[in-house]
């Protein structure tokens, strides 16, 4: 399925140009064209999905066997000491079909990824109310046990 | 397998405590107690792995399931209208045990996620070089066909 007006629908079926650099009946990867450095790829499922959140559960293992390969292939072909593999679901999503972007790094190569501001927990007590709320949505969402200390 | 001085391996093993959201017999959610907005969660596998290139093949696939019900658990549990799901691997990564940062999102949130500096490629001959030296090196490493445009 593709969705009209989406740009990776265009770029999956070859209608919009792109540095392809891998593809394959279910994914395309290829190169982001304003990318945080050289190399930088992102990982595509052919089929629309807007986020991982609506990815068919049938399709999350290959395709993050994918972005695998394409982290250790990025790593090697650019000379990278590591990588950022991220994706924004919804959110600072510049397109609405889910991408995951995978990004050589090398230390001190300036990338503010994480220097973002940390905040904290006001006590101990708020912590762990926020930790039962994720898990009793996890339990009341997906019938798993959620155990949590 | 559990490496001696690894926090995680400690989190796992629960010599140190944390706020556990999920755990099972092969992986564990915790918070971050540094979090970028609160429910900001690590999932982590209870083997240790380096990062993303050294988690075995045959645990990706449920390693991220988990990861895609946690983003929704997150999401819903904290009223979040996204996320954004990252790891670092090897640069910038505080903890040398893989860890997927599940973090809830807001519109004007104020995390500076994607303004990074973004770069170009100085011409499209650049780009296309990069996305073959990207597909050789992915099509020698796991003998794949790695067919480009």
């Amino acid at each position: 399925m593709t969705e009209d007006n989406c740009l990776f629908c265009s770029i999956v079926s070859g209608a919009v140009k792109a540095a392809v650099v891998y593809k394959d009946p279910d994914y395309v990867v290829f190169l982001d064209h304003r990318p945080l450095f050289p190399g930088h790829c992102l990982v595509v499922p052919r089929t629309h999905s807007e986020t991982l959140l609506e990815l068919p559960e049938q399709s999350v293992g290959p395709f993050f066997k994918l972005v695998q390969l394409i982290a250790r292939a990025v790593q090697g072909a650019m000379g990278a000491e590591g990588t950022f593999v991220a994706m924004n679901n919804r959110v600072s999503q510049s397109v609405p079909h889910l991408h995951v972007h995978v990004v050589p790094r090398k230390r001190k190569d300036g990338l503010k990824g994480f220097f973002w501001p940390r905040t904290k927990y006001s006590s101990n007590d708020e912590m762990i109310e926020v930790a039962q709320r994720i898990a009793k949505e996890l339990a009341g969402r997906h019938s798993v046990a959620a155990p949590f200390d």
